[in-house]
């Protein structure tokens, strides 16, 4: 019972061409470039905010921020001190030509590492590639163990999973083996880290994981 | 820097004639039809488990679950004992033409209230009309109080706010008073009532407006 949109496949295949021209441009730059996806209220921003002052230290991180309307995280992160471009994206997800415009306002020359956070949402943003090198699921706990289940074209489509506010696991009914159980039927091997944003508890774990792809994507080219 | 989908504003026209026929056949059973809207794993599925065994002592209720791809909120609610069919959107959003489906397969002449499940997601759900007669907006404390900053069309286009997961405020950097204004700039007087659907606490209220709607709706027919 679903709607076929007939557009939707030329749009795709139109964004995918565009992907790869981001692609490139990100690694003449030899920029590694992640896709930060989850639901509206995950804690993309505040990881980034995090994120920023650590990989700081040693590499040059600028940022595109997807919203649907507000400049509210671009304020954020420019608060931090990195590079952002703000788009407003007017629809549930960032495509591929957003990127393309956003890379042109950006300083690539003087990067290492790009951050997309991709507009809250756990459906669309799974379906249109941007460049990035990968996609990085930021779940919560309080959301529920029930999302991978129910939201399997994401999970599917990403190649790290954080698992934000660990700190609130007391509090809620968050079953940790039956969640695992439905992120290992759709992505067999997905690394998947723990953390909390609110405490910084597992914050230093995935700041090690973007240092050591940064690492490997400079030294692929 | 948004991209135009021509085909857009086609469809949204389509979808509210239908949303019309919806409306008038929910009417002619002298039925409350309400939309619930929330993020993923807001509570939804919970606050109908919740709510179906205290309106079912004298409303009648049937439920349409709206998910991406899974039974598995239809299956909860079946559990409760309530009428209910499953709609795979394939997307991200209900439309009204899947309303019209899905109301053929239940059983209008025996229900007093109709729960529709919308997809969790912030942004499309807003844009569809299904024929419901009021859209129940469930926001829930850890998603941050700046989502309806964040999501202006969303909090513009419902009639009652749910503030759920208030058993979780001690533990998160949730500021009401920063959160209610921005509610009310978007949606001036919106009726709002906190809730806990772990603890219980504040869903009587919810019963409550649900019943004196659907009185209210009975009386105007």
């Amino acid at each position: 019972m679903t709607v076929h949109i007939p557009v939707l496949e030329k749009i795709t295949k139109a964004n995918d061409q565009i992907a790869g021209i981001n692609r490139a441009q990100l690694d003449r730059h030899r920029i590694l470039g992640l896709n930060l996806l989850a639901s509206p209220g995950a804690g993309k921003t505040t990881l980034i905010e995090r994120t920023l002052p650590l990989l700081g230290r040693e590499l040059r991180v600028g940022v595109i921020e997807g919203d649907l309307a507000t400049n509210l995280d671009a304020e954020r992160v420019i608060a931090v001190g990195a590079p952002c471009v703000q788009v407003h994206t007017g629809s549930c997800h960032l495509d591929a030509s957003m990127v393309r415009d956003a890379l042109e306002r950006l300083p690539l020359p003087e990067l290492d590492v790009l951050l997309v956070e991709n507009v809250g949402n756990l459906i669309c943003p799974a379906t249109f590639a941007l460049g990035t090198h990968f996609n990085v699921l930021l779940a919560s706990v309080p959301e529920g163990h029930d999302k991978p289940y129910k939201y399997p074209s994401m999970y599917r489509a990403v190649d790290l999973l954080l698992v934000n506010k660990m700190d609130l696991l007391p509090f809620v009914p968050f079953d940790m083996q039956l969640f695992r159980k439905g992120v290992e039927a759709l992505n067999e091997n997905l690394e998947t880290l723990p953390l909390s944003c609110l405490s910084g508890a597992g914050i230093e774990s995935w700041v090690d994981w973007v240092r050591s792809r940064a690492q490997k994507q400079f030294a692929a080219l």
